[in-house]
């Protein structure tokens, strides 16, 4: 369906071959105002600058300076994986300078990129951590040294250079040094993969656009060659964590290292998408959906292992260990947005909303200058205020840090935000689906002509009506998504109500300018369940708003209450407020005993109190505290 | 108090210079049948040859005759603290022949330690990993080398052969080394220490064992070196792993690497003692009853996340992640024990009883030939039969494994089920403290003469019926602790009732043979009710019988249906078994759902079952299964 438009030009990060529904570019989608826009203001104005800053000031920039002058062997700043954080940096800003244009930000992206162009080795090989002397031989240590994964986060900058209507340096690197892969490890190259995936997505999204069929296939090389386990295990690592244990197609459920399982998903579903591939396609249907059903926590974060950042078993979702990791998320909102071009299905798009929302939104601070790496969904114990110019060690901290010594995190945050554009809207020849909400502005070619819409968010998340404004004239259908939890919502089209299909409600008509379709959502507090067989969450609620989870933090509650003591009344009506909830609560009261098992349940009654519920994406903005977002239902209630 | 006494000769494994109780030896107190014995003998009869076999078969007492040959740095097998594995063995076979007499196994264990000594160096070190052209220099990696733990370990096994009779040659090996030790690291030496702690209990014992102060004060120097962050921590390890993230003495509760936490915390417990430092004791003691009271299991085990094998935040003792090794376990006995000794307060001998039962004796399968490392109460999947001939690469597997790769479990059972005995009496010199229950011959001399007991344990612990026979004459005090669960226990000599205090029912009496005092504990199944500011048991109660904790395996349950789906009817009456408990369960029905978040609590109401509950620890000997220790309460129940 889309194989009469240009490829190498349309979409945003990821424009397959054959879809269902065809992603718009940069150009045809623009976020004009609200909740998105701020957010990608943020990134804009802060977060992308944080990222620069830092970079340069522990060299791992420098080491591509280095490299070019000869002297990067002796001296090399980070682990063995910083460059991937430099390339996603550049992808970012290329994001954001084809969003808003240049604002002087272009000058300080070529000049970093000549920067890394400059390191680049005669025959294409970039890596600053491997093959001088003293340093480790190229492709020695496959599993664990991230050669191949930072090459795919180099492709995805020279891709986001692409769609955003540039041809410059940062592609021609990438192109000699996907060339020299493709002789490394295409078919007369070595039979081997990377230990972290990565390169596969990049690798078919950089063959889509370059036309180069010879990157796509050796994605697919990639992707088969999983699962064989054939790369090496440790005493903590099993093929499992690699995702190596089994073949992408035969397997049932994302298990795991996370980050890894989602990024391999994603390239998986590309190729799958690329070579016609259903019998694969429908395994990774299948594993998002039981991922989806049994390992996944309500902010749609994943991975509930500190251990190896793994998966858990199903149901295994305690919030207090939640690691949740920040990549994670966005690697599911990668792999999520790709089976929705595939198929079109409301629920993916669903769980993109949930999963940006709450477990992307969580890891940058207000201020964009400190992050979040593991998102716990209950923090027991209030942290302290982490050193704004200290590398943070560990990933797990209770508040947010400038910086880590493993930094995936920020700089993933800023290419989402720079990217977010892309997940809001898509087209097919009938017409254009809204799939997230923002005010946007989307304009765009179908089978009957020009379609251009005005969307107006009012607000969203934190209210319910919405506008689709079309500003074209012609026969089109315009598809609404309808949230699964906005059960009531009403869509009137011309002062006749419009059903729901699917998760879409969709209206065809000969539009003329100045039709309007507006959307109602009952964006109300409302009570989460968890399943019973969720063990860790037994007794307890959550609140939602909308596509929002709350949360209660301590600093909303009576000096010296931590949220241990908080019980919910579920029998008092909830109070939707204006970016949250207020809720009933009681105080169970403080207690210590020498032994935490005893003979007879303990009674709880305390205080009430009525408190405030924040967003979770929020939290931890306004000095340390403890949080959580379950909450145990307080004696007599329905838990 | 103990002065006058031979110290080099007396006490178990631990024999302090003073202490309020006085251990007994292997010649004053004997196992004489019923549990323990049985457990004794199945660590004689397969355990020690288990583990043997094992070693030999896969190199690693091998390695002592290629460093002795020269060979060892070509070749070393298993990785670098394997040498402690055998110096385990050699101090459980030390007990075992000071246990039951020479019954073949001294030749054994005199061939195993002359190929120890033929590797010792002429300056005394001796380890298969370090320092030879080819291997790492000697304590060049001090964090994660394990020499001094190693030697440690070496240590002890001379501390066994010498409290059973002995002094040979594993005791001139050991003095050797330990004055090495002391050349380079005592107060002229260099100023560090051992990632590992172990070697400080070790030192402190073969000081008194070998009247050495200079050993003492080196295992001294060990403790108040640690705390001071000089261990160079890693991405994953901070300086709270190592305990060296603040001094002993400053301490409030135990922490980081629980297997570390507790290995220090008995070899400070020594050192305070041997020093007279109050201080340090009254740390020691604050940290036990604050990881008792919050970082403890219902087993006793402790270590709640797997990341790092580490202690979890207060009150984080999630049933699904149990990590709590076999080892943090035997630690636990290690530290209770010697606080037991010094303050002969009943807590510790409480302890002590849950975690030999439960936490311990988990471990071992019922033939001694597989072992849990880590030992969850809640196994959600029924995992394989691990194969007989294969080394298990992970700590965690649904069933016992034969041997792993650090395969620190399986020595550290066999050596403390060799020295049992040690744990069941002490003396005064008033007379004889009974803390743990066993058919035994108890014969000692305290003040007023010899004293000699006979103790009927009567089916303990499935069976509460106990009686202690004083066959010598003379003044003395019988003091039989009473468990903290056995309310309402009644204890009788000469048909008076004795009165229980502080733990302990103290018959003071001028004995005459054939004296005998009952005690009759009520064994009966109840419930236990996890403290609510545990998250992770919310909704749940525990059975307990007597010191064992009950658990359902779904072995016990109707075809088809895993401990996931079980309810407990709380108003239901339990039945106390023979060897468990009867319980009326609810089964929740099989569901399944697309988003494990609901707007409704789901309905659970099933069938209803009569159910075994088993002994935690006997659990998994019957093939792959589900278990659980912590029964959901069904709807309407008192949780």
């Amino acid at each position: 369906m889309t194989d009469t438009l240009d490829l190498t030009r349309l979409g945003g990060p990821v424009s397959p071959r054959a879809s269902a529904l065809r992603p718009l570019s940069p150009a045809e989608v623009r976020i004009t105002g609200g909740f998105w826009r701020e957010k990608q203001e943020l990134n804009a104005s802060a977060i992308l600058d944080h990222c620069l800053t830092w970079m340069e000031r522990i060299g791992w920039i420098g080491n591509f300076d280095r490299a070019a002058a000869g002297t990067v062997a002796e001296h090399h700043e980070g682990i063995e994986f910083v460059d991937s954080e430099v390339y996603k940096l550049l992808e970012a800003m290329a994001w954001e300078i084809g969003r808003a244009g240049d604002t002087g930000l272009d000058a300080v992206y070529r000049g970093l990129v000549e920067r890394v162009a400059a390191a680049q080795e005669p025959d294409g090989y970039l890596h600053t951590s491997f093959g001088r002397a003293g340093q480790r031989p190229r492709f020695s240590d496959l599993e664990w040294g991230h050669e191949l994964y930072c090459f795919g986060h180099l492709f995805q900058a020279a891709v986001a250079r692409i769609r955003t209507g540039y041809d410059d340096t940062i592609v021609e690197v990438a192109q000699r040094l996907a060339d020299h892969v493709y002789r490394e490890f295409g078919p007369e190259g070595r039979d081997e993969l990377c230990g972290h995936p990565e390169i596969e997505t990049a690798l078919v999204e950089l063959g889509r656009a370059l036309r180069e069929p010879r990157y796509v296939e050796l994605a697919r090389l990639f992707v088969e060659r999983r699962g064989r386990r054939r790369l090496k295990t440790t005493l903590f690592q099993g093929s499992e964590y690699f995702l190596d244990d089994q073949p992408v197609r035969s397997a049932d459920v994302l298990r795991g290292h996370a980050v890894r399982a989602m990024y391999l998903a994603a390239g998986a579903t590309d190729v799958a998408a690329e070579f016609g591939d259903d019998e694969l396609l429908d395994a990774l249907r299948r594993q998002w959906e039981n991922t989806v059903a049994r390992r996944t926590y309500l902010t749609g974060g994943i991975g509930s292992h500190h251990q190896n950042e793994e998966f858990g078993s199903d149901l295994e979702l305690p919030a207090d260990r939640a690691y949740a990791e920040t990549c994670a998320a966005i690697g599911s909102v990668m792999f999520s947005w790709r089976l929705l071009l595939q198929t079109g299905e409301a629920k993916y798009a669903d769980l993109i909303e949930r999963t940006l929302l709450n477990a992307v939104l969580v890891s940058p601070r207000e201020d964009g200058r400190a992050f979040y790496y593991a998102n716990t969904l209950h923090q027991r114990f209030a942290g302290s205020v982490p050193d704004e110019d200290e590398i943070s060690e560990r990933a797990e901290s209770s508040m947010r840090a400038p910086w880590f010594e493993v930094s995936c995190c920020p700089t993933n945050v800023a290419r989402t935000l720079a990217s977010v554009g892309s997940y809001i809207a898509t087209a097919t020849p009938d017409g254009v689906q809204l799939h997230q909400f923002a005010d946007a502005e989307i304009s765009t070619v179908v089978a009957s002509g020009a379609l251009r819409l005005r969307v107006e968010s009012g607000g969203y998340p934190f209210a319910g009506s919405l506008s689709v404004e079309v500003e074209s004239e012609g026969e089109a259908e315009v598809a609404i998504r309808i949230p699964g939890w906005a059960r009531g919502a009403r869509i009137l089209f011309d002062g006749t109500e419009v059903a729901v299909a699917d998760g879409y409600a969709r209206v065809r008509n000969r539009f003329a300018p100045g039709s309007r379709i507006d959307v109602e959502l009952p964006l109300e507090a409302r009570l989460t369940h968890p399943d019973p067989r969720i063990d860790a969450l037994r007794g307890t609620v959550a609140v939602e708003l909308g596509p929002l989870v709350l949360c209660v933090e301590s600093t909303d509650l009576p000096a010296g209450v931590d949220v241990g003591r908080v019980r919910i009344d579920t029998d008092a009506p909830l109070q939707t407020t204006d970016d949250g909830a207020s809720v009933r609560l009681q105080i169970a009261p403080q207690r210590e005993s020498s032994w935490p098992y005893g003979d007879h349940p303990v009674a709880e009654a305390g205080t009430e109190i009525t408190a405030r519920l924040i967003p979770y994406h929020r939290w931890a903005n306004r000095g340390p505290s403890t949080m959580r977002v379950f909450l145990p239902v307080a004696e007599g209630g329905a838990g």
